[in-house]
């Protein structure tokens, strides 16, 4: 089973923007790239909400074409897809993410590694 | 008469992303940039929806602390607060402007300047 990614092409700026502009995305998002090159999956956010609430966060994420979403057996492993956003919007998840990180998110103090 | 903005340290990035992530007022902030150090009234957007429609637009970009518009006579006078954008969150305004530059924006092309 795979789940339904945009191609690069399609991925438009008013709706990545959109769904950045949410506490809890731009925790994920920071904790993504903190912990970039390893796919984390979404056990790994729980302190950000409950399960069902993430559930809706990582489509959102992943249906802007912000993560790639792997089913892996009984897991999802989630991965930033930094190359086509660079590609689309240069600059723009780097300054996203630098600011992301000054900004005070719900409860990131304590995500688990 | 004057209308409220939010001081800089109140310029959240969850909701200057969220106010930017829809193609109008993106349209509206690249004409902004392209014209930086002129404010320009409202009128100069007329052909990016209608007054009301566009009157809603300029209240989310002030209230988010995108914008700033003055009240001159039965003017609005409105501008970019790139300073305060650029102190809070570095490269951003930049990265969204150049990419919202090859984005098409909504009968962006007609705008008058």
């Amino acid at each position: 089973m795979s789940l339904p990614h945009p191609p690069a092409d399609q991925i438009t700026l008013p709706n990545v923007l959109a769904v950045l502009g949410d506490a809890t995305r731009l925790a994920i998002v920071g904790h993504l790239a903190r912990n970039e090159g390893v796919p984390l999956n979404c056990g790994k956010f729980l302190e950000l909400g409950s399960k069902t609430n993430l559930s809706y966060h990582f489509a959102k994420l992943r249906e802007a074409g912000i993560t790639r979403t792997e089913v892996v057996g009984t897991s999802r492993l989630i991965t930033l897809r930094r190359d086509d956003l660079e590609r689309r919007f240069p600059g723009l998840l780097d300054s996203v993410i630098a600011a992301a990180n000054d900004f005070p998110l719900p409860s990131a103090d304590g995500l688990r590694d």
